[in-house]
């Protein structure tokens, strides 16, 4: 899906919300344990009941990989259900923090990229930017994919190294910078987290143009209103990333039901907020 | 396993090697391609040729994932395979290069590390700092587990970010101090490329006990005898990893012959190296 698509998604939507797909055993309601592939049966209640409203899904690789190679059967059968049932309407984002040497990342960008090899096809890979430019590169080469790359993160932890201070400028502020010279906001985003608001001041100073992923909306603490206040731009510019909030929203029967109404608010909140050209 | 443990093992064998399984469909001998599964049979040849001479085997998760659930199942079966016929006898690590969030992170160790419930049981898991603290914790909690971080790797791209000049040190040197307050050398390791081995002196400096994880010698062009040099400590402190030189030495038949041939080489060169209190 191209940025153009993307916006035209985000405007007849009237939306930004991505859901995460952080879909835990333990949290999913009792009565799915009884299928065979539990995590898709969630995820796939979750989509038929929220797809109108988001503009993307986010599934977060974690949640699959602790359940071994049964994990990414369901993690393969969620990205297939999405491409068939809703094709071109919904855009999709492994949440995997990948990135390797050049030749690894390489294979890292077929897992995610190439349905032939893998299974899957997402439209975006999440990316950690520490090994450098050739770690990220192939994934940017990738016709109509994206990298998101992160940059300011939502945890506590963001604090031990993407704010270390160089000469005239911190750790992510050289991140954005820096990869932002290897590709375009045609096949680039980057992650910041919602809890650091007042820092997307700085962030749009440096990449004016770029989608932002920002996670930590709700559970983590950060507000909507800041988010759009200072990291909106002339195309929105934002996905924002809603997931227990959402999909944890109940867990009895009306599960689905529940987590439709947390992202409606969520789609209403947005499109009163939504300023496009 | 834990740090006695390693260090018998590299005592024992006389090694202190570690062969990559960077499996790659397109490199493998073709006779194999007729088996059910492929990258499993390729595996298991590369270990039994070579269990005797090495000390630790590390997949590099991407050349799993890029075949998809195929792919991890192949994985696990590797995993399944050392653990059975060679318990106690290698070291094995998941080379995944993972991090995340808190929440996150600790669904990735249990992917890594508990077996009943993602079928893999590895030793050890390199990680990416990038995300701080919390999301390196969860993966120190597991005793007779261990957490390789990556410190300075072997590519160029390490030279973007870890290079990083702050007021007094460099990214890599921060990474090093601050994450070796979080663990100890008993469950901590970091990942410093063979390339740089200059800049082994320095690292020692600030983590004198770790345990290095070194890739890039061969292949890369790092030199075995530099990273002796600058790098071995009294428990000897150095896991060298080779890959490409080692299991693709021939892709004919003699493939696991020629494999051993290549470990045995460095095997030699290693026993004559080797220091140990």
């Amino acid at each position: 899906m191209d940025r153009l698509e993307l916006i035209k998604l985000i405007r007849t939507k009237k939306s930004f919300l991505c859901i995460g797909l952080d879909t835990d055993m333990a949290m999913i309601p009792g009565h799915l344990l009884e299928s065979d592939d539990p995590v898709f049966e969630f995820n796939k209640a979750m989509i038929d009941a929220t797809h109108d409203l988001a503009i993307a899904y986010k599934p977060n690789f974690a949640f699959y990989e602790c359940h071994g190679s049964k994990g990414w059967e369901s993690l393969t059968r969620t990205i297939q259900y999405i491409h068939s049932n809703y094709p071109g309407q919904l855009f999709t984002i492994a949440d995997a923090k990948r990135g390797d040497i050049g030749n690894t990342s390489k294979q890292y960008a077929k897992a995610m990229f190439d349905p032939s090899s893998s299974g899957l096809d997402f439209d975006a890979v999440t990316v950690a930017p520490y090994m450098g430019e050739d770690s990220v590169r192939p994934f940017i080469s990738y016709p109509g994919k994206w990298i998101i790359v992160l940059a300011l993160t939502s945890n506590q932890g963001a604090a031990d190294f993407q704010y270390f201070q160089g000469r005239d400028k911190k750790m992510f502020e050289q991140v954005l910078e820096t990869s932002s010279q290897w590709g375009s906001p045609d096949n680039m985003m980057y992650v910041v987290g919602a809890t650091r608001a007042e820092m997307l001041t700085e962030v749009r100073r440096i990449v004016p143009d770029h989608f932002l992923l920002v996670p930590g909306v709700g559970a983590q603490g950060g507000k909507l209103q800041d988010v759009v206040k200072y990291g909106m731009n002339r195309d929105c510019g934002l996905i924002i990333n809603s997931s227990r909030n959402i999909i944890y929203a109940s867990n009895g029967k009306d599960f689905a039901e529940k987590a439709r109404a947390e992202a409606l608010k969520m789609q209403k909140e947005m499109a009163a907020l939504i300023r496009l050209c």
